[in-house]
Order: C-alpha cells, then sequence, then structure tokens
C-alpha cells in the first residue's frame, strides 16, 4: 500500500515554481466557484505518520488558498464538554458549512489509530470502529461532502534522517519531542495498523490518498491538484450531482395490515387511576433523574405523532418531574439556514445531552423519514438512506451512555378530526389550527406507511419504538412515563451489572 | 432591602387554586404570543439564598409555561472550553433567541458574590465586576432583552428551619449538604454582601424583585405574576419600543482636519525592501506565536477598511507565517438569522479564540459603527450606544489574556478608484466589483466620518487602533505585520514583568 509512497518521489525546483502561479490561481478560482455556489463542502483529512510534512503541507495549502474560507482543526486531548458526549460530537461541531473547506488534523482516524497500536484496543472493537467509520463518511458523501483523505508517509530511515534533521536545528527541535521517539521505535506496528486501516476504509467515494511526504515540493503539489481536480469534478457536475441512488424497492404491503392498525387506540382510564399513578411515576422519575446512578447516563426522548396526538401534552407530564436545571425540551420544525448548511443530522447532534442531562425532542430527526418523505421534501434516495444513519446516530448515542426512549403517539383519524375541531373553536391561541393542518389530514395513508416503514426500521434492540396508543390522553401519559422509568431503571442495572 | 421579604408572606390555599388556572392560561396566552412575535426574548436571574425555593419556583413556572419555548441554564463549574475564555463567554453562549425565555441559575452574579463573602475578592475588585455587570445589562436591555432579577430571600431562623426540614424527611436530605452548613454559618457577611451587591445593580430598566422564600405559594404566584406583567407590558407596546435614546449629539467637526486626512497615504517602499521585511518578520511572528510565551494568550486580529484597501492581501502575508492548526479567518458579512435572533454582539462572542490561538476578523464589530450608520441599518441610538459596548468587549477579551490589534487600512479615493477598474478587468472571479461597491464610494466623506469618529471613541490604551498608510500595499502589509509582533513582544513582557 505505501510502495509507491516510498519511490522518494521529487520535484525540481524550476518546475515546482513554474507550475505553482497557475495552481494557485485555478485553486483560488475553484474556492471562489466553491462559495458561490455553495452547494457543498470540502473536508480534508489529514493523517500520517510523524515529520512527514502533514503541518506544513496544510500550512502551504492555507497560503495558496483564501484562509478566509478554509477552516483547519485540530483535534488534541477532547475537552470537559466533548468527553461526556459521543465521541463522534467534536467532529460534528467542527464540520465546514456548504461553501467552505474544512481541513481536519487528527480526526476521526487518530485515536482508533493510536489505540491499536499502543494495544488498549482489541482487534474486534478495532473493527467496529472502522465499520463505524465507513457508514459515517458514506453519510458525508451522500450528504454531499467532497471528502479527501491524505495519509502522510515516510519510511522508517527517512522518518529517522527527518528527525535528526528537525534537532540539529534549534529553531525546529521543540517540534521533535519524547513520544516522537517512542512512537518511532514502534514504527513496523504503526506501519501494519495503518495499513489495516488504510486498505478497510478506502472506498470509491473516499479513497485514501498516499502523499510520499519525503519532498515538501512534491507533496504540495500532489495534494494542491488533487484538490484542484476534485473541487473542478464536482463543480463541472454543478447541480446534476446526485448521491449514488439505491435501487432498491421498498417492500409491498400485500394486505391492510399494519403495527399501526393493529393497536387498539381507546384505553380506558378512570380520573382517580390517571392522578393516582400520575403521582406515583411522577415521583419515581423524580427520584431516578436525581439519584446517583443517573450521573453515568443521559436520557434522550423523542416524540413524534400525527398533529393533536398529544406529544405536547405528555412532555408537559414528564418536565413536571424533572428539575429544570437538567433537561432542555428542543421542539424541532424547519431548519435554520445555518442548519441546512451542514448535514441532515447536525442540527440533532448540536442538542445531544451530557451527562446527568435530559434532552426532550418534540419532534426529531425522524421529520426526513415521516413528514420529508411523504412532503417530497427529499428524495427517495434521502430518506432511503435515513433509516442506518439514524441508526447509526442512536448507536451513537447510547454507546456514549445515553438512554434512548422514542415515542410514536398513535390517534385515530377520528380522534384527530374531533381534536382539531375543539382546537379550531379553543380561545386560546396556543391551539392554532393552519390550513397545512388540514391538509395533512388528506395524506393520513401516506404518514400511515410511512410510520410503518419507520418502526420497522428503526426499532432496534437498544432503541425500540413505543407504540403509544393516544385516543385517551390519560392512558397515553401514562403509558410514557412508566416507559421511561422502566428503560432508565433497566440501564441503571445494567450499569451495575457491568460493574459487578 | 430585606425587610419586606422577612414578613413572612403566605397565601392560602384556597386563593392559590383560585388564582393559578388564570394565571396559567394568561401565562401560556403571552409565551405563545411571545414566540409568534419574536421581537425580543426574556432573561430570568435566579439568584438568592439556599433552601430559599430557587429551583422548586422554577420548576413550578417550567409546569405554567410551555417548556418547549424555555431554555434553562445552571452554571456550575466552567468547563475547560469556557474557562479559556473571557469571564462572560458562558453566559453568551446561554442567551436565548428571540421568542424564548431563558432561565439562568448561577448566572453572573454568583461568582463575584460568593467570592467576596470568601474575601477573595477584594472591595474595589468587587466595585469593578458590578459595574462592567451593570453595562453588560444595560446592553441586553438596549438590545431589547426583558431581564427579570429575583432574588429568594429568608431569614437566617426560616433558613435553618428550613434545613431540619429537608433533613428530617430521607427523600430530601441529600439536598443539604455540608456547603450549606458552612453558608449558613456566614450568614450575616453573605446578607451584607447580597444587600450591596443589589443595591447597586438594581437599575431602573432591570431592578432586583426580592422574593419572599418561606411560602411556596407565595413565592410561585410572585414570580408568575411578575413575569405576566413584564411580558404583558412590553407585548403591549410592541413594534414601538424603543431603547431608551441618547439625546448627545456627536460633536461638529469644525474645520477640514481629521486623522485620516493627516496621514501620507503613498508611501514608498521597494521590492528588496519588501521581500527583506515580509521574511524577517514573518519568521519572527511564527516564532512568536509558536513559542511558549504564547500559551497564556490569545490573539485577536481586526481589519477594517474601505473597500480594496488590501485587507485580504494582508491577511494572507499573517496566515502565512501562522501554523494552520493555530488560526481562524472569520469573515463578516450580513448576519445569519440564527445571528439575528441575539444581541449584536453574540455572533462575534461565538468566535473568541481559546488560549494559544489566532481569530482574524476581516470586518467586525465596527460595521455596526460603520457601514450600519452609514447605510441607516440600524438606529442612532444603536450605533451611539455600540461605542460603549465594544470597548466593554474588548475589555473583556484584554482581561482574559487577550492581545487585540485593530487595523484601519486608509487609502485614497483615486487609489481604490485605480484599484476597482483594475479588478472591473481582471480575469479572476474572486475580485468581483458589484454595483454596491461603486455606490459606497459616492458615501465616502459619510464614511470618513464614521471612521474618524469611531477611532476616537474605540482607541484604547489597552487596544488602540492601527491606522495604516496602505496606498502602497508592500507599506501596509509591513507595517501590519510589525506591529503585531510588538504587540505581542509587548503582552508577553509585561506577563514576565508581571510574573517576577
Amino acid at each position: 500500500m505505501f510502495e509507491s509512497a516510498e519511490l522518494g518521489h521529487r520535484v525540481d525546483k524550476d518546475d515546482y515554481e513554474a507550475e505553482v502561479p497557475e495552481l494557485r490561481a485555478q485553486l483560488l478560482d475553484a474556492q471562489f466557484d466553491l462559495l458561490d455556489c455553495a452547494t457543498f463542502s470540502v473536508v480534508i483529512l489529514v493523517n500520517g505518520v510523524d515529520a512527514a510534512g502533514k503541518g506544513e503541507t496544510v500550512n502551504l495549502l492555507n497560503e495558496w488558498l483564501d484562509p478566509r474560507h478554509v477552516v483547519t482543526r485540530a483535534f488534541d486531548v477532547p475537552s470537559s464538554e466533548e468527553r461526556e458526549r459521543p465521541v463522534m460530537w467534536r467532529f460534528w461541531r467542527a464540520l465546514p458549512p456548504k461553501g467552505k473547506i474544512g481541513v481536519l488534523f487528527g480526526n476521526w482516524y487518530e485515536y482508533p489509530i493510536r489505540e491499536r497500536v499502543g494495544k488498549r484496543l482489541k482487534r474486534s472493537v478495532l473493527e467496529q470502529r472502522l465499520a463505524e467509520i465507513n457508514r459515517f463518511e458514506e453519510m458525508l458523501t451522500r450528504e454531499g461532502v467532497v471528502l479527501l483523505k491524505f495519509w502522510f508517509h515516510l519510511s522508517k530511515d527517512a522518518q529517522k534522517e527527518r528527525f535528526k534533521k528537525l534537532e540539529s536545528d534549534p529553531l525546529t527541535r521543540w517540534r521533535v519531542t519524547k513520544t516522537d521517539w517512542r512512537n518511532y521505535k514502534q514504527y513496523a506496528r504503526r506501519h501494519d495498523v495503518a495499513e489495516h486501516v488504510l486498505r478497510h476504509t478506502s472506498t470509491a467515494e473516499a479513497p485514501w490518498i498516499i502523499v510520499d511526504g519525503s519532498d515538501d515540493r512534491y507533496r504540495g503539489l500532489l495534494v494542491g491538484r488533487t484538490l484542484l481536480a476534485a473541487l473542478r469534478k464536482r463543480l463541472d457536475i454543478g447541480t446534476r450531482w446526485k448521491p449514488r441512488l439505491s435501487t432498491a424497492p421498498m417492500p409491498p404491503q400485500l394486505d391492510g395490515r399494519n403495527v399501526l392498525r393493529e393497536l387498539t387506540l381507546d384505553r380506558p382510564m378512570s380520573k382517580r387511576d390517571y392522578d393516582h399513578e400520575l403521582e406515583r411515576l411522577q415521583g419515581r422519575l423524580a427520584v431516578l433523574t436525581r439519584g446517583n446512578g443517573f450521573s453515568a447516563h443521559s436520557l434522550v426522548l423523542v416524540f413524534e405523532g400525527m398533529d393533536a396526538a398529544g406529544k405536547g401534552g405528555a412532555i408537559r407530564r414528564i418536565t413536571a418531574a424533572l428539575d429544570a436545571r437538567l433537561y432542555q425540551v428542543v421542539p424541532i420544525a424547519a431548519p435554520s439556514e445555518e442548519e441546512r448548511a451542514l448535514p441532515y443530522l447536525w442540527r440533532f447532534w448540536r442538542h445531544v445531552p451530557r451527562r446527568g442531562k435530559v434532552t426532550i425532542f418534540d419532534r426529531s430527526w425522524y421529520g426526513r423519514v415521516l413528514v420529508e418523505r411523504v412532503e417530497g421534501f427529499c428524495s427517495e434516495a434521502d430518506w432511503m438512506r435515513a433509516y442506518e444513519e439514524i441508526n447509526d446516530f442512536e448507536d451513537a448515542l447510547t454507546s456514549a451512555g445515553a438512554v434512548v426512549v422514542k415515542f410514536w403517539l398513535a390517534i385515530s383519524d377520528a380522534e384527530q378530526l374531533a381534536r382539531f375541531e375543539a382546537r379550531a373553536n379553543a380561545p386560546h391561541k396556543r391551539f392554532k389550527i393552519t390550513d397545512e393542518d388540514w391538509r395533512n389530514r388528506e395524506k393520513w395513508p401516506l404518514y400511515e406507511r410511512a410510520v410503518c416503514d419507520m418502526i420497522d426500521r428503526t426499532s432496534t434492540e437498544t432503541t425500540p419504538w413505543t407504540l403509544i396508543e393516544a385516543d385517551n390522553k390519560r392512558y397515553a401519559r401514562i403509558k410514557v412515563l412508566r416507559t421511561i422509568c422502566e428503560r432508565l431503571e433497566a440501564a441503571f442495572d445494567a450499569q451495575k451489572g457491568a460493574k459487578a
């Protein structure tokens, strides 16, 4: 894999100086075309062996480009805010918006490689990480991101020579640390791990580009030209660009049976039973979220349901049991301008709670496979791929200790109509019924199909959907509260079990 | 100050239950009116003595309101990201957007009070903090924020009684800590410090509201009704709301002399001298930003100047000397939708660098007193107040170790015309000249006046403006680089001096 990169590629000074002015002009033009169209972003990953010129090359690239539209981020030790969230959270924070170029040092490859070299990561766990990375990068490229992955390589001898040279100059001596020499001793092992990682994460959409790091002019031109070619290729495709399409069809529904229709939506519950249960469950939830067990977890609640299904009312019965300092309710409507400039899930990642906290989503990332699918706000390819992306997202949350509880509040067509009419006649403005609400009612069968697909494809062992029979609000609220308490208790028990 | 709050106010259960339903309905209506108009936000500060019902009252308020549009934040130990920035950074991050209600526990009052009680803060430093808080809150209210400050009070005996009661119940025992009892012993001192702080930060626009914390129904109603009245009052004023106006006029200019016209804009510099100086200064800057001295600082560079003054070119000569991992260039254009929903300076606070990093603003917060003033994008009252707000902002930066260097790149009318014409004929898209650029030229005298006022009012001892004679690009770039190096060296020397 590194054979070509050990040939000692060189570019003559004269050839270099003849080429650079034109390359710079073309890079700048391409960068400004990117800025003007702002239909995609470029993410450049910079990885490789120590002293192979990663920093120098990026500095050079920044000289050639307009640095005002390049966002460079180097990741070192995670901050306290980052440590309490899924590992990918800090990379999501650093993604560039459409129109910009992001350069990421010490990115999502750094930790798995380093830990595997140090034998702190089992082979099987590494495989899992790489599979996650592949899915994450596939999501990025499908979102239109141009992803360039550069691996800067040096042979063992060349690395040693470079270290010696840096050490001999008082101005650069500080750059060679004890860690560098320690790493040098592990050169062979790092080499093998890197080769494995690169081989398993080189994909058609985002192949690794191995850069021979021994000559500064060679590596500068290689990276510059690669970037230029990638920019030009995408700019030329322009608005005709489409993510790779899946041709797999959704299975047909052969009879009228589905998980929603099997539900008995109207469940009786007396006012007395409700009051009693509500108090008991709110007390239980209050104790659960205030106790010590919760400090190793966070709680992510997702509420979906047709209009007027009672999401708001259910949420209020939960927040009434929580300390206001612990939770945030995030109502999801149309994305903002900043959110639209980033991959779809970015707007949800930004609200991921830290440990000991609760985030309640009133509508959520499932909008993509519900309203956006039904209304045609996104392409079929977009919502088809959303199922796996959502599963990965929720996996990342649960892996970081989050308890994810998802509710579909199911009401009948007749009950929705009754509630709409009651709202239309209510004196309070907070229950406005819009024309859109009435229009959505006409699409009931389409929504029903979308909901059933969603449940089939995103109800997983760790993040199952809970269907709530919601024609009776009392029954629905009690079932919601009980489910949350049970899921939290199960998570605490599992935690204790893991410790014991 | 606390006399009325020690009377033991109580509300009967019957009266309470008679009033609450109507209060809730009105609060919800007002909250939804706020959400609909989205022309202002509400910030509620919650402070006071321990066990006076702060948390309970906010929980109750959240029950009454729609929690989806309330953002509650409790501030405890600052995170590592927060510690490396000015103290107010974390509060700026937590400000609610227009249309929302933000509840802030442990806000900007917490630290000064606690430190003064513990005698870790001198009286004179406390006074300075309070003056800063007053100016910050004045800025908030002028930005249209409805600021409600609640102080929850208990007499010493009432506090002791409350602690005993909490300790006697196994379900609430955990809430009383050793720290609480330690604080209790200092009750008298806390009382005196709080009285002093409250007296000096109670203003006409944002007075403190003292809440007798001994009865839960009383304090709930008091806070609920206060919030309702504040919301209604502002909603009724509607779009007629204006921040308090200053009637002070800007002084007239009696002759044609001003700081810009005194400059000799065209300074000769040979290509040879330029190349030599450029290399020398870039090397000096490279060493300065990579050395140990920089780890206690950050660098904030501000570039302002007429169109085509050479800001971009000067910035590129700086970034060429910096490691790409260290800096961000932030080009400032029209604010995004999310930025428009928050106080003016929010969009700049979000880019404040942590220690060891550089942020370069290509145009900046000075837009308010330049383009926004000249084009009438904001009211006179808005740009008049911006001078002091900007000075406070930059003070906050320098207090946290930032070196703030501000450049005005001055070119002559003739030189701008020549550059515009050259650009109009250039083949590269990156130098587009728009109709707006030509229109702005016609307003040259208005801009000149605005620039002179800006320099007079915001050139301070710690953050002076550096005027750059920029008709000759070489001279301008060298002066910019030299100024940055000198300012950094001065800061490092001062740091060493302070240590010695």
